[in-house]
């Protein structure tokens, strides 16, 4: 990965983004001294199944850096001491994770000050899987957003709108990186115009991917990162079991990791349909 | 603490419940293999707000043990690499956390194996802080247990039954632990009696406590743990806002980790009511 090209073109346009960037997280940071919310409105209620949409995380699952990021060892045994611990030492950005909005700005709100009101959403699920197919590299665009709306009504507001791209089932390959002969990684994402437009035109409050990133897999600059997380908006990466659930009419609920000053970290991700 | 005294009293009583375990974790590998399951009867519906109860994770959060266990290091900088980015290093049995079959058993149920239908449960509080304020060394008893039935009814299937021992808010001090002069800590716990009448009499499938153990403190045999957890059931420590939240008719949504083979692991824990 080049970090420093990464940055040239980051550092740019963060500069354009101080308003904006400041404003979300202020207001994430203000939302976040509560530990009680108002329920969300469009939330499902009478559900009749929990599904699970986090994956099992352990030492093999692929990451977006190609290398082991989760390792567990034995403190305890239960034949020697009585019971069984280990001390787990783990990247943030591993296995099914949040993507909070520090990942991808100086000051941004922490994973434990996301707002407890954030985290339980009606979910929306955009399916682009027969495109992605076809072609890995294809995006979520704009207009998969407007066709969504045309069937199933408006974005709700507080709302998590995910990416069903069918590479969940990937996730035991090397298919999930997806990598070509330089190491770029060849899978989909949110465009960054898709983001764009669900911030202008919605009150949706996260974005989540099947897939390593919310960016497409050779994205150059990390666009749709730096557009959506600075706003005080957040991300959930590599989601499962997005196919067993509903388009529109679910419930998410996130299970973010709640340690102070986080980027982000893995979470247990379900939903109640 | 004496591990090997633990363990002296422990082996004797494994011996008498090997059949009971092995069911129990027999029961948990079977129900894991789905990823769907069927909502539990007596969920909140029409819930009108989502209750964290989650500690903050921090390095000085307390632990059973005494000593810090978590610690995070930065590993990518905004400035310098375009995106902040930790890597985290955490004993399983830190903050709000999960306490799986395995953590006191040879073979039992891992906490990725959890069934996703038990971490979606009609939630019990079961309210011992009055008698806890004058005696730290209270346990919950089986008449606690009748007083709440008496009043609310049976303790619904899938049930998670949480203690309210006003713990909670002694988190950020020496009280949270309250450990005597010989190290002995003193706050509130599950009577072994209680988690027995639970298994016998209920289909509940989790405990919750908001002190650092489902055994009081000054256990010398963990004696409620080594009752509960190898039947296949298991447990939350160190939970957060039991005094926001009814006795009952929430849902509580507990978000454990899935990492392959772990023993429990720091959760996200909510609830809707």
């Amino acid at each position: 990965m080049c970090n420093l090209c990464v940055m040239q073109s980051v550092k740019q346009r963060m500069l354009s983004r101080r308003h904006l960037f400041r404003t979300g997280a202020a207001g994430v940071a203000a939302a976040a001294v509560g530990s009680v919310a108002t329920a969300p409105a469009a939330l499902a209620s009478g559900y009749k199944s929990v599904v699970d949409m986090t994956h099992e995380l352990h030492e093999d699952f692929p990451t977006w850096e190609g290398v082991q990021q989760f390792f567990k060892e034995q403190k305890t045994f239960f034949d020697k001491d009585g019971y069984n611990l280990f001390e787990l030492r783990v990247n943030e950005h591993t296995g099914t994770h949040i993507d909070a909005p520090l990942h991808f700005s100086a000051d941004g709100g922490t994973v434990a000050e996301i707002p407890v009101g954030d985290l339980v959403a009606p979910l929306c699920i955009i399916d682009i899987s027969a495109r992605a197919q076809d072609d890995p590299d294809s995006q979520l665009t704009p207009d998969d957003l407007k066709a969504w709306i045309s069937e199933h009504g408006d974005i709700p507001d507080g709302a998590c709108v995910a990416m069903n791209s069918g590479w969940a089932g990937h996730a035991s390959s090397d298919m999930f990186r997806n990598a070509d002969g330089e190491g770029t990684q060849h899978y989909p994402g949110f465009h960054v115009e898709a983001v764009q437009m669900l911030m202008d035109e919605t009150g949706a409050r996260s974005i989540g991917v099947d897939t390593l990133s919310l960016d497409f897999g050779q994205s150059p600059d990390f666009a749709t990162h730096y557009a959506w997380l600075p706003s005080g908006r957040f991300g959930i990466e590599c989601l499962a079991n997005l196919d067993a659930l509903p388009a529109s009419g679910a419930t998410i609920v996130i299970g973010a990791p709640k340690h102070r000053g986080g980027t982000g970290g893995p979470a247990r991700i379900m939903a109640l349909a």
